[in-house]
C-alpha cells in the first residue's frame, strides 16, 4: 500500500488506543440503560456521571453545567436556539466567519423573525474587531447574544477570549463561543474567563465521532432542544451514547494531561512546515494569524497556477490528505465563506494542512516533497 | 459473581458481536470525515451510503428517504417539530400513552401556541380507538399530523398500522409513528403501509447506543432540525457517527435476516413465562394486548401486597433486571402516565419483563424462582 500522510486533523482525528480501550467495556458487557434503576443501569449511570465530572473539572465548570450531546454541531445549535427561546435574546451579534452550524442556526432564527442579526467587522486573519463589537454592544439595550468562535476552523486564527468575555460582561450580553477547535487543545477555564455557552466535539481531540458536550453556565435557565426523557438532568433527552461519552471524557483527560508536550511537538512541526513551504514556494503566504493561532492548523495561500484548481485532489493522489477549508465545504467549487470574508483572492488556492500529535517530521517531509512536485511538475523535488 | 438475568430488553439491548465486529474498523483505521474529499473521507462516505441503502431496502424506502440521527428521541422530535415548522401542520392528534419524546415534543409545540392538540381515546390495552380517530380527523380541515406509536413501550400493545395509515390517507393527514420498539422486530414496509415519518434506535435491536434513523417520506419537504453542514443530504448537520451508523445498519440487517427464528424463540419464552407467572401468582394479570403485542414485552400486574413497592429493587437484588415501565420513568415514585391512562390500579404493581434473542428458558426459570420468593417470602420456590 502506498504511503498516506494525514494532514486533515482539523476535520477529524483518529481515536487514541487508550480511548478505545476505555470505551470497549461500554460496547460489550456494560450495556445497561443509564435510566434503568437495576444494576446494569447503575453501572452506566455512574460511568456517565464520572465522565461529566472529568469534563467539568478540566474546564473549571461545575458538574451540573456539563451536558453530553451528539457533537459540536448539536451543542452550538442548542446554545444559540435555546438562548433565543428561553433567555429572551432578541439580537445576535456574530462574525461572518463562523462555522456553518453557527451561521445557519443564526440565519434560521433570523428567517423566523425571532432576532435581528449584526455582524462584527473582522481583520485580514478573520479575527473580530473588538472596538467595533463594543460599538455594537453599546448601541442598544436589546437582550443580546454574542456568538463568536474561539478559533477559526479554516484559518486557525484564535481570538482573545478574555477580552471578548470582559466586553460581554460589561454590556450584559450573553456569550456563546464555538470552542470545537480549541477544547482539548488549549486551556480553557470558564471560571476565570466567564462565558455562558461553550461546545466540544470528541472527534476533534482523538475521541469518537457522534458525541460532544455543551457547557451551560448555571445562570442560563434554558429548556432542552431535544424533548423527551429526563436524561442529562432534564436538559437533553435520549438514551445516552455511553461508550461515546466515556471516550470523550478519556480523550479530554488525556488531551489536557499531555497538552504541553503535544503543543510543543505540533508547534515545532508547523513551524518546520511553514519554512519548508516558503522554501519550495516563496510566493505562498499564510492565512492564519502569525501568532494567535491554532498550533494544529496551517492555512496556505498558493499563488495562481495551473495546478491550483485540482490541488487537494493532486495531493490526495500523491498520498497526502489536506483540505480546501472546513470538511463541510470540501468539494464545493467556490471559495468558502471564510476565505471570501477575508478577501482571499479567488485566483489563489488556499489549502488547510492540519496536524496532530500523530504527525511526524517524516510526514511533513513527504508532504513537502509531493507539494513541490505538484507546484513545479517536471522539477520533482527529491528529499 | 452471582447470577444476572437481564429482562429489560425494551430499555436497551447488548450489542451483538457481529455488529461490534462491523463497527471496529470505523473506530480504528477508517477514521476519515465523510465530508472530506480525500481518500480517508471517501472510505467513510461510501460506508455511510452503504448503510443507508441497507436500512432503506429493509423497510421498502428509497435511499433518499433515510437519515441517520443520534437516536429514536431525536428522530421523533425531528418528525413532529419539522412537520409543524415546515409542513404547515396546525393540529396534532396523538394518544395519551406516547413515549415522553413524543409527548413532550407535542406539549412543547402546544405551549408555544403553534398547534392545537387532540387526544384519541384508547382501550384498556392502550390501543387507539380508530373510530374515534376517524371522528377527530373528519371534524376539521386544519392541516393535521397524527402521531401515534406503533407499539407501546411499556405494555407491548401494538396497533394496526395498516388501518391507521389508511385512515390518515383518507383524511389527508400527515402520519408519524414512533416505531422505536418495532423497527427491527417486525416487518415494516413503508411502500405497502404508507406513512410520512418513522423512527428507529439501534440500541433497541442489538446495535450501539447514540445512533438512530428517521424515515421521511419523499413527499415531506422539511428543513433540518439541527442546522449546519450539508451532512445527511442537507437534512441533519454534524459529523456523522460513522461507527454507530455502520453498527445500526449491520444490526438492522441481522435483525431482519433472523426475524422469524428470533420471533419464534422469544414468543415461546414469553408464553412460557406467562404460564409460569399464572402458576405462582393466580391473581396476576397482563397489561398488554393478548394477541396484538410485542413478542418481547410482558407487562404483569401483580396484586396488592407488602412486596409491591420494592418489587423492581427486590428482583434486582435477586439478580433479575426488570422495569417498572419505560427506562425514562424508572425510579419515579408514582405510576407512569401510560399505566394511569389505562386506569391501572395504583395499589397493584406493574412490572415490565422484556426478552431478547439472548434470553433462555433457564433465565425465565431463574426469574420465576426469584419472583416466587418475593411474592411469598418464606415459601421460596425451588426449581
Amino acid at each position: 500500500m502506498s504511503r498516506r500522510v494525514y494532514l486533515d486533523n482539523a476535520a477529524t482525528t483518529p481515536i487514541r488506543q487508550e480511548v478505545l480501550d476505555a470505551m470497549m467495556p461500554y460496547l460489550t458487557s456494560n450495556y445497561g440503560n443509564p435510566s434503568s434503576i437495576h444494576q446494569e443501569g447503575r453501572v452506566t449511570r455512574a460511568a456517565i456521571e464520572g465522565a461529566r465530572k472529568t469534563v467539568a473539572h478540566l474546564i473549571g465548570a461545575s458538574t451540573g453545567e456539563i451536558f453530553f450531546t451528539s457533537g459540536g454541531t448539536e451543542s452550538n445549535n442548542m446554545a444559540i436556539k435555546c438562548a433565543v427561546s428561553d433567555l429572551g435574546v432578541r439580537r445576535i451579534i456574530t462574525s461572518p466567519v463562523e462555522h456553518n452550524c453557527v451561521k445557519n442556526s443564526v440565519e434560521h432564527l433570523q428567517s423566523m423573525h425571532l432576532v435581528s442579526v449584526e455582524m462584527v467587522n473582522i481583520d485580514r486573519y478573520a479575527l473580530p474587531d473588538l472596538a467595533h463589537l463594543e460599538q455594537l454592544l453599546s448601541s442598544s439595550d436589546i437582550p443580546t447574544l454574542v456568538t463568536i468562535m474561539h478559533a477559526n476552523n479554516e484559518l486557525g486564527s484564535m481570538l482573545d477570549l478574555e477580552a471578548l468575555s470582559a466586553l460581554c460582561k460589561k454590556y450584559g450580553a450573553w456569550l456563546h463561543s464555538d470552542t470545537v477547535q480549541t477544547a482539548g487543545h488549549f486551556p480553557i477555564n470558564v471560571r476565570e474567563t466567564p462565558l455562558d455557552f461553550m461546545s466540544g466535539a470528541a472527534h476533534k481531540f482523538h475521541g469518537p465521532k457522534g458525541v460532544g458536550f455543551i457547557y451551560i453556565n448555571s445562570r442560563c435557565h434554558i429548556h432542552p432542544m431535544i424533548d423527551g426523557g429526563s436524561q442529562e438532568r432534564n436538559m437533553r433527552a435520549g438514551t445516552e451514547n455511553i461508550s461515546g461519552i466515556i471516550g470523550l471524557a478519556k480523550a479530554f483527560q488525556l488531551a489536557y494531561d499531555e497538552l504541553e508536550e503535544d503543543m510543543a511537538h505540533i508547534t515545532a512541526l508547523k513551524d518546520y512546515m511553514k519554512e519548508q513551504i516558503k522554501g519550495i514556494c516563496p510566493d505562498a503566504y499564510f492565512n492564519g494569524h502569525p501568532t494567535h493561532s491554532l498550533y494544529t492548523v496551517l492555512n496556505v495561500s498558493f499563488p495562481p497556477g495551473p495546478y491550483a484548481e485540482l490541488m487537494i485532489m493532486s495531493l490526495d493522489i500523491a498520498g497526502v490528505s489536506a483540505s480546501g477549508g472546513s470538511a463541510c465545504s470540501s468539494g464545493a467549487e467556490s471559495q468558502s465563506h471564510v476565505l471570501n470574508a477575508i478577501g482571499h483572492p479567488t485566483d489563489r488556492k488556499a489549502v488547510r494542512f492540519s496536524l496532530s500529535r500523530n504527525t511526524t517530521r517524516e510526514d511533513i517531509d513527504y508532504a513537502i516533497e509531493q507539494l513541490a512536485g505538484i507546484l513545479a511538475p517536471g522539477v520533482h523535488a527529491v528529499s
